[in-house]
């Protein structure tokens, strides 16, 4: 069963306001089994929404409006779906009663600039709003329609207490199932070529996607039939043996969350020294509610002399290997984890760009080193020209040595 | 001039990411003096690709496409476009050296999977991707189509050098020009309140939009005719007489940017002391490219034995007055001018949430502290109950209280 998802409001066609409904409505028909196939905006205009309606029918057994149903002028949707049917709006007993709870509950009566939201396009009937003025519209024809205002707050409350109940009764049968497997340390090339010979797992009704950000890569698996979501498990299980490492976690998990569990399980904690990321690794770490069970602190040190009066950086070591180095990183994760008393020190040293690149070390270089307990790890990364992607992919890189090396270190 | 925005992707028809791409590119159109009539977004499926490109060349003068660009085999974008217009892809040498560009880079050859990233469906040229792999494509046809990947940056990147002069040579005739203000220090109402009187300077052609973000407030004048792009400047000499000091810049211009462009202005450096904001304002500061001219270093004292060591806190202060109050910030701001021998210091201190709010000082309670030559002055805030909005917040106050210090501090 598929759907349409149609959203009205010249707010956003000119991109003053970003359009939040209809990511929250492909949730929440996914959920109940529906294949969402086209999101579409259209302005406040009888013409745009009666085109985009009649699409939007003829391609889908679900079509989701929101937007247009208020009391002001330029609310036209009623107008346009009644328009679209070919028959005129009519005055309907429930939708008034809607309507007069709502002014009732706050003391009022019924203003005239209100009273055509009990109009209602025949073959609808009217949707309860317990949080707003308008009532919504429902249709259970050849194509479910339901139509709810725009207001987030409203349009939520409506799709779950009226509209939800209605489709689970109409479409029960659908099955639509996702499990996102998170990744970091292969770009999204690299993760493919491991993955090559898997592809037979995959086909029309279990499919797997790659979303890539910066340093890490989401691998999504869907399942659209019954018969495939039983397979899930098993397909997961594979792909995780053959990733083995490289993923650290799965569906909503960040990089920062595992690696804070990892400490607190551990009953460890860390502190960073950071150069080229600026500072953004210990802010990573502390966006993780309850991070201060773990995080100690930070130094950042931007110019060589701070490398040199905070974390003891030695300037024969600045002179000869240059604050880019194995050297210093690995001076700079030390002094971390001394100067906090901290279990794991973490250091990054790199060259964010646009300047300061040379031949030798063209921007993108960066050296990461964790200590941790009697060992300290120190590799080396050769990023991109980008400066705030580099403080990014510095940051998920460091995260991730780190977790690797938690990882070696058994509960 | 009509445009259609196009994004590809099965991540959004599901809900798991929110389509942001969209309202950006529908504001960059706007821009440029057109009309957005339509946001469709399709799945990565060659038949919906198919019909929803030929539905928005029907009725559009622009066609702006994102997503399905990428090197991995859920990415057929080229392939749907390809097939629409009815020819095969081609090999085509400037997009070879696009993506040859980027992996030498980072000094690897092309994988075999990426190869055909550099074929090209007859008609379209190639647009460069500085920070990503695949190349985006462009055709000036009867209906222009601008194709660029899905992720946000890159998109970014190449809608601003690619796209949009692009556009701007094909429909020049439109007079659109905007003026945005960059304020700080005051919220949406408080500056409504304040252009009260000020709302008869704007009407059908010369039109103000708030538009906030956490801690900021930008106000951006826009003028639709000749006539009123000639009041402009008059009324943007007149709003900033009414909001004084609030404005701290205009257009693209950062709170972080103008910040380090005053300290490079008096050769002056700032170290930053932090607490609950855990390392934001260092990484913000450092995301300004040549910030190395002028921040020295920070110090994140999470925990209170790193305030105490790395900071002077006293003990008795921590217990007397607690960490988050205006003695440990000011003490925490002298601290880091010292250590780091920085003309300025500015600390931050407070409560960030979830946890860790009590009745006297609730979550969002905050102390800022800026200690530059003689001075020192220390404010207290209260903001909300969002962790990773108190840090922004947190962030924007304490880079404007720097701000306000430096103003009276001349060059």
């Amino acid at each position: 069963m598929s759907a349409t998802i149609l959203t009205i409001g010249d707010e956003l066609l000119i991109g003053q306001v970003n359009d939040t409904n209809a990511g929250w409505l492909a949730r929440g028909l996914a959920a109940l089994g529906l294949r969402v196939r086209q999101l579409v905006t259209v302005a406040d205009d009888l013409a745009e929404i009666d085109s985009a309606l009649g699409q939007a029918i003829k391609s889908s057994s679900v079509v989701v409006m929101t937007g247009g149903l208020g009391p002001t002028a330029d609310d036209i949707t009623r107008e346009a779906i009644a328009r679209h049917i070919g028959t005129p709006l009519r005055y309907h007993a429930d939708a008034w009663q809607i309507v007069e709870q709502y002014f009732t509950r706050s003391g009022r009566a019924v203003p005239t600039t209100c009273e055509h939201l009990a109009q209602v396009p025949r073959g609808f009937e009217p949707l309860a709003n317990p949080e707003g003025t308008a009532p919504g519209l429902w249709c259970a024809g050849e194509t479910a329609i339901a139509v709810l205002p725009g207001v987030p707050r409203e349009m939520k409350t409506m799709f779950r207490n009226e509209v939800a109940p209605r489709l689970r009764t109409l479409y029960s049968k659908g099955t639509v199932v996702h499990r996102t497997l998170c990744t970091a340390g292969l770009g999204e090339t690299a993760i493919q070529q491991r993955l090559r010979k898997e592809s037979y797992l995959f086909g029309q009704d279990l499919t797997l996607a790659y979303l890539p950000r910066p340093g890490q890569v989401r691998l999504r698996i869907t399942a659209t039939t019954a018969r495939a979501a039983r397979r899930l498990p098993d397909v997961e299980r594979h792909l995780r043996s053959v990733l083995g490492a490289y993923v650290y976690g799965q569906d909503g998990d960040s990089l920062a969350g595992v690696v804070g569990a990892m400490l607190r399980r551990r009953h460890m904690t860390i502190a960073t020294a950071e150069s080229c990321t600026g500072g953004l690794v210990a802010h990573v770490l502390t966006n993780i509610p309850g991070a201060s069970d773990y995080v100690v602190g930070a130094v950042v040190a931007y110019a060589n002399m701070a490398k040199q009066q905070l974390l003891d950086v030695a300037r024969s070591d600045l002179a000869t290997h240059g604050a880019v180095s194995a050297e210093v990183a690995e001076t700079m994760a030390h002094a971390a984890r001394d100067r906090f008393s901290a279990s794991v020190g973490v250091a990054i040293t790199g060259i964010a760009g646009p300047g300061g690149g040379s031949v030798d070390k063209p921007v993108g270089t960066t050296w990461i080193a964790c200590a941790l307990a009697g060992t300290c790890e120190v590799k080396s990364y050769r990023f991109g020209a980008t400066r705030e992607s580099n403080k990014v992919r510095s940051t998920v890189a460091a995260l991730d040595l780190v977790r690797r090396m938690l990882l070696k270190n058994a509960t």
